[in-house]
Parts: structure tokens; C-alpha cells; sequence
């Protein structure tokens, strides 16, 4: 949380529309690749350098350019002066730390939102800010590396397999939008896993551990709220039709999206109450256990005490002690010793005490 | 939980409108039934193959297919070019995860909901999607086994009783939302008697078990809710009159149905507030047992302490104790430790410590 | 509540429209009376069976006909064919289960809402439930059994006090809908009683059935607020004025019930507060009282445990122990013990521990 | 609360627009005073009886009437009459449990609202229900008794300063209700000084009284919130200018007052959030030094305990046990104990368990 | 919090438009500094007094006025009368404990919002109220005292970067509005840090400190929350464009403001959460540590008390005890002892007692 408080705060005092790349820098080298495609043919290739791209522009095939790397200014001021992008699109897309948003110009549509991965060592979510830009022709991709959750989606362009080759950008937009979407669910999955495994840690031998396990995930589920809860309004926005860009016919899809994108809120709104239910079987297990060991304990004190009371009485030096002159005293003290005893156990046992 | 987000995950990658069946193959074989009928005559039938029912689609009488069974991929795939069903609706009826959900077409409207089973011998809730595609003059159904609630629909179609053979398709799709909602009831009805049960248990004999139960139920009732609360929006969509299918006669049915599952949510949301409730009663409830155990313990440990310290006293060894020679020494001091024991146990009542 | 479920999951699984008898059969009797009457003259009569109320239906007098007693189903169907009710308004006025709720049509009003007593043996609340039929010149009203709060109504049209007999059969629906509302301040009143009463054995001796208490009032609150939310939407869809058979004269007396069913709500949320306060209250005071118990007795064997000590000391059997031999050795080892007990009651005294 | 409660229930049953004084009989006399300005001069007088008044309704000047004491039905019925004031109107004038409400009708504006004032001493609050009627040329005042906030708008009036006497009665009612909210900020303030005495008490010796104090806080905003949570609702229906009587002019003001009401309700609700803020601090303290009071005592028990023991070895009968011959035996023993006290303390330390 | 209700309660009792300088006089002298620019020239000069400021008025360019300093109510009133600004607006200026407003005139917009700073050394909150005037040509700015986070935007001016020299007030106003923002950036930055150090501390050695440090956190949260929330809905109606003094092209950039007090408000949430866990966490952690000990304690005694009774056993004076008179009875008497004392230890280690 520090961490993107950091990145959010180098931002303040610069003049808006100023390119600062805020974010790690997650890859060295800027990777530019191109699908070019119509229903019929299809090109791919990766660019040298940006300007590569610009041809692509003018084609009236559907053009999706992708740049993993956004820590190369330059190459984000060429590819906006080239694609007439407002300077707030360029400063929002080197930002990395921005919540997703949409803005609908009349010759673009601008979509910023979040990839989300899952760490299966460190059970960490971590973030990938992905933005697009749906033009009349044209797809731009901005993500911060290398390595996506779209290469089903390169592969359907590739194999012409379904209508995708057939559709306009926006439907390629979508198509975009939708892995994403659908890869949140791989990560609810294992966030679902998680907590299994936390309910059975319960039922057995929950520790301090637990606890901050339990804890770990209530931040995961905000980190995952912060990235989908505004990412229902953008789609909202685009379903709604507010641009041309959107053609009629893809917006059933959109609204296909808009649908998995509420079912994940859901189920990360469903995971918080399980998660704070969690909560309170933990401290109570807690407290059962301590209660259990106290209470043991203390059972078996109170069955010493008046023992240790009668051993007491009978070494008092009393000259007149009639007891301890009797041939069977030692053992009838004993005795007495043992009926206590038992008859505590007894009592404390019909009262359910253990 | 896991499993569901197992299913939805499933999903993932998948080119939209690619038809993959996600969920349980709950059914081996599956089975067609057909109903057709107007006020005068009615013909019911089961089909041998799924072509049986396209001569249906032209008849002026209203025709009712019910589907059991949706991992036969090549079933759907024929109704939904015969019926000319939208490739998302297809994937939607495929896919088991969906949320309640409703999509309004020119010429069909698609309905997703949710039946639930209560399992009387686990005591968990389990889900069986249905869908329902409603036409000019036809409803598909489609559900993921056999064995559903539309009995009583049935008889009333064979009986020719009350208005369902004398109107619409639209009052067919009312009337099987109407036996999934009032379906709900029964679960509730179950599910109240659950609550009783722990309430009586908080009463007598609470133990780590009634928690778990408490969690459990919480568990039921984000379950229903999950299946409940998107219905009510579906129904409402219904009812505001946006498609002709839905004839106006119809409308006060539908909501009189949009009353129930507004109930249902109701009566949800009630036992979200006693199940919380339960759960505070049920920490008191141990925490007071524990309590009892522990006082009643330490009250009699501490009658016991100052008697151990007079025997001690008296079973010290200095050579000038004038009480240890007394005749009556020892009753003496028999005497005192039982006027100590009475007083203790007099002032701990008086102090209503038990 | 599971009660009022078995009353629900009855009606699964009926045809729409079908009259079944939903609640316990609470008179043996179906009693109608009949009130007719206009600015001059007025008539009550008891009717000995149903068919006598239909000649009031053409005067042009306001006709209140008000019927006790739900379980006799052909009473009901030929009133309802008599007025032209619709089979659902007929299926919500024998159905006690339901919410309150409107359903405005072109030549009738219909309104469903709760009568609320407080049984002041067994501090629960029961509800009846009390329909309206609002026509052009008649008022229909169905309660579950005789003895309501329309007694001042009665004695209102009987002496001709108020405006009650100058105006329609609006201001007539108003009315009874006031007195209802009215009653739940009542209601609301002994339940005020309740919580201070609560709030006194807190500061006294709160035990176990204390909490159970709390918790009653909490299903109490909530058995109220199914009652009084959705009667305030009923009211406010009458004020909307959305129907001619209410008349604009009514609309703002309607607006001063409706300023009451908020008030009541109010009142309800604010009990809410207060008993969710007092269930803190309680926890806190039972955990002190205990805390206070177990540091007491705490304090007491600490103070006894150096003393044993010192007795054990003087106990052993050493044969060089000098102080054994003093003449005033068992007089000093009772002082030092005097002394060890009152410093030690001083030190525990002055750290504030009791 | 019980006591408010009281009220509202006397109200039940009666015919609507009954005149029943609801609430203490604070005042013996009902005292009517007259102020009738414009910009030119002003008249001030304290009239007699009520027919005193009638005369300034038809001047042009503004008139203001105040009437302290609600208990005199006929003062109010007068009233009524000559100002053509609504049954309904004048019942929530004598019914002191109504909440803040707005009716806005042809020729004048009912406003209700509370007065609110800190007691001093019992640190409780108290209301005083202000009910207002702007006409055309005047307003009208009714409070339960003498005694108000309303002092410097009398001194405005008479000493002519700033804008009042120049404008017109809409003015003067804003002015009132100002002055009303205003005087909440007071309220506040005493509130914020008490929740501070809270916060110190804390740190220092919370008690059982610690808690009933934040329990009287908690109600005291559950107070405050139901007398300005609907005053915002009456104001903002002033400020969206739905009546003529309101001019553009004091519109902004009425704004302003609006924002004013909204800061107490953001006060307020901070209030809840410290205050709920506390109960946890509170019992955090309690338990922390409970805590301290057991740890400590228990930590002195099990030093003594092996001290004991060693002294019970010693205290045995064996005829063979070679230690109790020795010349230093004794000695040898005290020191052994010493050293297990020291190395127990020692041990505990380290582990900082105190 | 009560220092700030102080400020308010005096303002009780003014006439509205009452210049009254309400807060801290933070600075003793009042400074006004001016920018005069468009994209060609910029003039930038330090007032002696405030008449210097009005020939600005009437040039076509573009002028910045700032006044630090709010305590001289006769330079509030010159500017008021020369810039024709309403009274109400003036007393906003000067009340320093108003909540983020705006007021839309015909001739100019008036924002107020507050600067937050953070003290490092005390870790509190602290708030500065900037009050800032949008005129055809002008932008006039209120601080409570000099130093402010405008700094880079002076710089701007001077250097000509960026497009603020080439643009309208409103622009101005707009980046002076995000300077103020992106500082609450900054803010949110040290406060993440401050939480992270929090729960450093849990998991190492939490005291009642720490919960103080989370109570003032959530203090700081709420005081935040205060300054954002209201924020949203000022830029909000500026983004709305009901305004010509506000252009069209500025709208995007205020949207993009808007967007970053959203995260603002979406930080301060998550921080709830994340507090109100960790509240959790350290109630959880505190008495784990405690019932370590207890539990340590109760063991160790434990052990010790069946050792104490036996060696009580044999210090009885009977005069047939065999065991006392065996050769080795009291080596094995201790050989028993220690095996009862590790049997014990055993025992509980098995049962994870320890």
C-alpha cells in the first residue's frame, strides 16, 4: 500500500499532461508487436521501433498495436503525437498507479484498468496496469511488461477461429477486456483455495499465524475491490453506448463483460463475509482452547487442594490427637484422601465440567 | 465455493459464445420433454431426439420444451440454430456458474435463475441452474438434471385447471418462475427450522459444533442471497413492460412473483440478523459457562487456603506453642478451620458470588 | 419465524389465484358488519350472511363493510366476484404471510398492511394482517379476527364527530390506515418500557436471561421493521395521487400518515441502536462483575500463600534450627506473619487493586 | 425515550386534526409577543390576549408572533382560524413528539424543527419543539416555553442592523431557523468537550461509570441525528424554491443554512465514529488492567509454590533423612529457596512477563 | 475536534454576512501577492495594500491574486466590495471551519477546500483553508497563512512550461485545485507508512500505545474523509459545466481531478478497513500474549501441586506410617516426586499444552 502511495505522491507538483513513468520499471527493453488483420488476411510482426506502427494507421484493416514497457517516454510522446492522444491519456497511461477509468473522446475511446496475478509463493496479489485506446481502425495495448493473460486472444487471430477476425476493433477491444475479466476468476479461484485451507487450519490447530493469514486476505479482497469495482462503471459506460465507436452489435458482448465483472464483485463481496466470519471462529476456537487447558487445569487443583488440606490436619503436633495413635489411622487417612478425591472427580464430572 | 469458482474459471480463454459446459455432469442422458397445448387440447411427449420438437416451433398453439441436461453440447447447438438463440445465450445456458441474469431480444427473452435444494441430510444448500428462452409461442427450459419443481405446472397443463391453458407463453414463463420462487419458501421454511434448532441448542448445551453450525448457515445465506437478490432485478426487468412478448394481463402476475422474491430477500436478510445475533448469544453462552466453572473453582480453592495455612500453623515445630499441649487443642482447632470454612462460604453467598 | 415460513411454503406449488387459507384459523366465525352512511344519516347493521352487504354496493352512500374471520373460503370468492376483485387481490387477503403491499387498479385500490398487539404476558409481539379494498363508494376491510383498533372509527361515524362522515370513502381508507399506524405507537411505547427495564436490571444483577431478553427485543425490532418499510412505500404510492379515487383533500392527511409511519421506522432504528448498545452494556458488565470475583479471590490466596510458606518453613524437621528453640519463636513467627499479611493487604490497597 | 413515547401513543385514536396539547406543560401562561417592522421603524409589544394580533395580519409590514406555551387550546384554535392555518397543521403545532417537517401550502409554510439544549448539570440534552408559519407579510412562531436562541434577531429587528428589517418575512423565517442551527453548533461543542473528558478518564481510571458516560454519549447523537437528519430534508425542500413565498433572493441564505446543517450531521456522525471508537479503547483498558492485576498476582503465587514444596520435603517424618541431621541443614534449605525465588524472578523477567 | 466546534459556536448569534474571522490568527501579517500573465508576458509583484490589487481587474489578462492571512476583515471587505462579492461568500473566506463547498454566481465561482499537512513530529493532521474566487479574468485565493503547495505552479507561471500560461482562469483555478490534491497524495503516503509501522509493532511487542496509535489513525481517517468527501461533490458540480466562466476544454482536466479525489477517497477506505483490522489484530495479539503466560503460570503450579501433597502425606504424625520407618522411604518419596513432576511435564506436552 506504501508502495503505491509512493508512486501516487511523485506525481504531485507536476504540471498536467507531464509524462513521468510512475511505477516500477518492469522490463528493460520497450517490445512492440503488430496484428494486422480483416476477415480474409492477417499480419503479425514485432517492431524495431515505434514509428513502425504508424503505417498501420492508415490501413482500413484492424490494426492491434501492443507495447509492453512504459518506462520509454519517448516512445509514448511519439506513439501520442502520432495517434493524437490528449496529454492526461499519456500522463494516465505512464501512471501506473491510477484506478481504472475510461474517457470517451469523439475520434477515440481510452480504457485504463488492471491485469491481476496471483503469487503462488508469497500468496501476494500483485497488479499489472493494462490501457487501451479503441480507434476507428485501431487498438493501442499499454502494458507495464511483458507477459499477458491475451494469448488465446493472439491465437484466435491467428487461426481466424470465431467471429473476432470478422469484427471491427471494438469487438477486439472486448475481446481484450473479457480475458482480463475472465482471468480474475483463475485468481478468485485461488483465493477461494486459500481460504479452504484456512477453514481446515481452523478445525485443527489454528496459531497467531492464522490470524495474519486471515488478515492478509482481507487486504487481498480490497486490493481486488479496488481494481473491480470501478472497472463495473467503465464497462457501464461503453455498454451504454455513449460512442460511435461501439457498434450496436458488440455490445450484447459488452454487456456479457459487464455481467462477469458483477458476478466477480459478488464473489469477492461473498469472500469478505466469509472472511469475517473467519474472523470470529478463529478467536473463538482460540479461546475455547485456552478455556479448555484452564479449565483442566484448574479441575485438577481443586481435586489437590483439600487432599493436601487433610495431609495438613494430620501433621499438626497437637499432644491430643487421637487419630494418629490409631493402628489403621495412616490408612484411613488415606482412604478419606481417596473418597475426596474420587467424589470431586465424580461431582465435577456430572456437572460436565470435563 | 472453490468448486463453483472452479467451474467459472474453466471459462477462461474460451472465445465468447464457444459453448463449453461448465458445472457437474449431473444427468447421463438427456432427456426432451415436450408440451403442447391451447384451451381446448393439449399433447404431451417425450422426444427421441432433439428434431422431434422443431415442428413445434410453427404451430399456433403454445409449446413447451423442457431440456434436461446440458453437457450434450450438439443438443444445444441444433436449439440454438433452430431457435435462432444468440451464440452468448447458448454459452450462458452451457455455463452453470452464471448469476441470475435476463437478456431482452426482438424476438425471444432469455431468463437465468436459480432452483435450490435443501439437502436434508448434509444440511447444505445445493443450486441447479434453469434457463428459460420464451418466444412468440414457445418456452424452452433448460435444467441440469431431471427432477425439478414444475410438477405441479404439469398437472395443471394435463387438468386443463385454472387460466394456464388458456393463456400465453409469457403466462408458462410466469408460472415456472412463480414454482421456482415459491420453491424458495420450502428452503426458508427448512432452513427457519435450523435456526430454531441451534436456538435451542444456544439454550442448553453449546459447544464448538453450534459455532460451526452458526457459520454454516451465515454460508447458506450468502448462497441465497447470491441466487435471490439478482433475481429480483430480473423479474423487475420483466415487469416494466420492455418487450411485447410480455403480454399487460401477464404483468400483475409477474408481480405478484416480484412480491415474493422481495419476501424471500426479506426473510434472508431477517436471518442474516438472527444468525449475528446468534453468534454474540452463542460467545456470551460459553464464555458465561467458562465463567461459572472457573469462579465456582477458585471459591472453593480459596475456602480451602486459609484452612491449609491453620494446619500448617499448628504443624510448625517450635518447642513453645502452649496450644499444642491443650487437652482440647486439636478440636480447637478442628473448630476454628470449620467457623472459617462457614464464614467464607456465608460471605461469598452474601456477595452472591454463586 | 418458522411458523410464518410453514404458512408460505403452503401455498408452493397452487395455481395462482387458488383461495387457500394461509395462517391459523383464528375465529370460528366469518363476522361482517356493515357501516353505511353519508353527512345526514348513517346505518350499521351486522349482516347474518355475505350476499346481505351487496345492495350497499349501488347506493351512492360510503358502504364500509368490514369482514372477520379468513378461513371460510366461498365467503371471500363471492365478495370477490360481487366487487370484480382480481384472483391475486383475493389470494393476498387470504394468505396472512404476506408484506404489505398496494395494487392499484382502474375501479379499486387495494392495500395489505399489519395490525401490530404487544402480549404483555409474554412480551412477543403477533401480528394481524388487514386488508382494504378502497372502491368508487365502498371501503372492503378483511382482518384475520374480530377485536381490532378501529373502535374509536366506528364511534367517529356513529356520532357524526369530525369530517369523518362529510367525506368519501378515501378519507374513510385514511382513516383506518391512521389508526393502525397510530397503534404501533402503542406498540412502540411498551416496548420503550421494555429496554428501560433492560437497561435497569443492567445496572443491577444482569444474568444470563438479561441477554436472552436483548435478543428478543432484537427480533422484536425486526418482526417491526417488516411491518412498518414497506408500509411507508404503500402510503407514499397512495399520496402520489396516481389514482382518481383518492381525492385531493386526502392527499395531505395521507402525507401526515405517512410522516407517521416514518416516525415509527425512526423509533425502530433508533431502538436498534440503543439494543445493540446494551448488548455491549451487558457483555461489559458481566465480564466486570466476573473480573471482580475472580481478583478478589485472587487477592485473598495471595496474601495466605506466604503465610503457608512460613508455616511449611517452621514445619520442617531439622534439628539445628534455632529458632525452633526461642521461647517467644512461635509468638515472633505469627508476628512476622501479621506483619507479611497486612503489608501485603497495604501494597494490593495502594496499587489500587481493590 | 419511553417518556417521548408516552406522547405519541396519547395521540392514538383521536380524529385527525383533534387539537390535543402532546408533551410537558412547561409554561403556566401562554405569552404572545408582537414585532411588526419594515425598514423604517418597528413596532414591539407583548399582547394581552390573542385577538391583539389580528390586526397586523392585514398590514404590509412584516409581522412576526411569537407564542410561548402550547398547552392553551383555544389560544392555538383562535390562531387557527384567523390565519386559515390546516386542522392538521395546528395538531403538529400541539403535538411536541412530532419530527422536523415542512408542509408547503398555497398561502403559507409550515415549518416544524427542535431546539436543542444542553443541560449543564445532568449532561443530557433536551428539545424544545419551534414550529414556524410563513405567510405572505408575516410569521409565525410557536415554542413550548419562554426562553430561546432567538435574542439576537430581536436586537437585529430593534437596532436595525444589517439586512433583516429590509427584507421581507421569508428573510426573517431563515433568520430564525439560523439562529436554530447555529445554536446546535453550541450543542456540539459542549458534546465535543465532554467526549474529550471521556478520551482523558481513559488514559487515566476508566470505571464501570466510564462506559454508562459513552453510553449516554451514544444516545445523546442518537438524539441530536433525529432532530438534523430531517431538518436537511426541510430545508432543502425551502431552498428548491418551491413556493412563491420563498424569493430568489433568500434562497442563497436558506443555502447557506443548509450547508450549516450538513456540517452538524458530518459532526455527528464523526461523534458515532469516535464515540464507537472509545468502547473499544474503554475495553481494551479494562481488560488490559484486569491483566496487569492477575498477571501479577500470579506470577507472586509461583514463586511461592516450589518455596512451599521444598519446605513440605523437609517437614516429612522419614526416620533416614540425612539432610535434616546436618549441621547446616537449615540454612542449606533457606538458601535453596532463595535461590529458586531469585532464579524464578529472574526467568520471568527475561521472559517480560512484568 | 472541540477546538473546531469552538470556532463554529462563536459564529452563533451573528447576522448572516457578520465578518467574522473565525479560527487561529496564524499569521500576523496579511500578505498579498500578484500574478499578472498571458501567454506572451506574466508580471508577479507583492501588494503593500490591497488597492494595488484592483487595477488587475479591468486588464484582459489573466490575474492571480492571493492573500494569505484572513484576519484583517477590513482587506476581506475592500476586495469583497471591489470584486462584488456576496456577504455570505466573505464569511465563508473567513470562517476557516467550513466544510468544501462551492457556490455558482452569475459573474464568478467561489471554491473552498482545505490543505492537509501532516506532522511529522506529533503524526497529526492539520488543516489550512483555501478559499478561491473564479472570475472572467481573475482567480482569487485565500490562505490561512503563507506557505502553501502552489509553489509549483508560480514556477509554471515564470517559466512559461506547459500550456497554463496559453490558458484561461479557469485553468488556474483548475491547477490549483490539483496541486491541493495531488498533496493529499503526499499526505496518504506518510499516513501508509505510519500503518505499516503499526503493524511492525504488532507483530512484535504491541502495547496499549499501539492501540492509541491506531485510535489516532482512525482520528486522522475521519478528519481526512471530512476534508475529501465533500471535495468530490464541489469538483464534481464544476465538472458538470453549469458554468461559462468554466470552458469547455477545461473539463477534461477537472474530470482528471475529480478521478484523483475519488482514489483519495478510495485510499482513506481502504485505510479504514485496513485500521479496523488491525484493531483485530492487536486485540487478538494482546491476549494471546496474556493467556501465554497464564497459561505458563498454571502449568508450572500445576506441577508442583500434586509434589506439595505428597510431601504433605508423609509430614503426617501418625504413629503407624511404615513407609517412614523404611531404609530408603525417603529417597523414594523424592524418586516418586519426580516421576509424578515429569509425567506431568509429559502429559501436557503431549496434549500442545506447551
Amino acid at each position: 500500500m506504501a508502495k503505491y502511495l509512493k508512486k501516487l505522491s511523485k506525481m504531485a507538483g507536476q504540471a498536467p499532461g507531464t509524462l513521468v513513468h510512475i511505477g516500477d520499471k518492469k522490463t528493460d527493453k520497450v517490445r512492440i508487436t503488430i496484428f494486422d488483420y480483416n476477415a480474409e488476411h492477417y499480419t503479425e510482426r514485432e517492431a524495431g521501433n515505434v514509428e513502425e506502427c504508424f503505417p498501420f494507421k492508415r490501413t482500413p484493416t484492424v490494426t492491434w498495436i501492443n507495447i509492453d514497457g512504459l518506462h520509454d517516454i519517448s516512445t509514448l510522446e511519439k506513439i501520442g503525437s502520432e495517434f493524437e492522444l490528449h496529454p492526461l491519456v499519456l500522463e494516465d497511461i505512464a501512471n501506473t498507479a491510477k484506478r481504472p477509468a475510461i474517457e470517451i473522446f469523439d475520434s477515440y475511446i481510452f480504457l485504463l484498468f488492471k491485469m491481476i496475478y496471483y503469487d503462488n509463493e508469497t500468496d501476494k496479489l500483485s497488479m499489472e496496469q493494462v490501457s487501451l485506446v479503441l480507434g476507428k481502425n485501431f487498438v493501442l495495448s499499454f502494458q507495464e511488461q511483458a507477459g499477458d493473460v491475451f494469448g488465446p486472444i493472439r491465437d484466435r487471430i491467428r487461426k481466424g477461429k470465431g467471429k473476432l477476425r470478422k469484427m471491427g476493433p471494438d469487438y477486439l477491444a472486448y475481446a481484450l477486456l473479457d480475458a482480463v475479466v475472465d482471468n480474475y476468476f483463475i485468481v478468485l479461484e485461488k483465493f477461494g483455495d486459500d481460504i479452504e485451507k484456512v477453514e481446515d487450519e481452523l478445525s485443527e490447530t489454528p496459531g497467531q499465524d492464522t490470524l495474519k493469514w486471515i488478515h492478509e486476505c482481507k487486504r487481498n479482497t480490497i486490493v481486488l475491490r479496488r481494481a473491480v469495482w470501478p472497472l463495473r462503471d467503465v464497462i457501464n459506460s461503453l455498454v451504454r453506448g455513449e460512442s460511435a465507436l461501439v457498434k450496436k452489435t458488440t455490445e450484447i458482448y459488452l454487456r456479457d463483460v459487464y455481467d462477469h465483472a458483477i458476478q466477480v464483485m459478488d464473489t469477492v463481496e461473498s469472500f469478505r463475509d466469509i472472511i469475517s466470519g473467519l474472523v470470529d471462529l478463529y478467536l473463538s476456537s482460540i479461546s475455547n482452547r485456552m478455556n479448555e487447558v484452564m479449565k483442566t487445569l484448574t479441575i485438577f487443583a481443586s481435586i489437590f487442594i483439600p487432599l493436601t488440606f487433610i495431609a495438613g490436619v494430620y501433621g499438626m503436633n497437637f499432644e491430643y490427637m487421637p487419630e494418629l495413635g490409631w493402628r489403621w489411622g495412616y490408612y484411613a487417612a488415606l482412604g478419606i484422601m481417596a473418597v475426596v478425591a474420587v467424589g470431586l472427580l465424580f461431582f465435577f464430572k456430572r456437572k460436565k465440567w470435563f
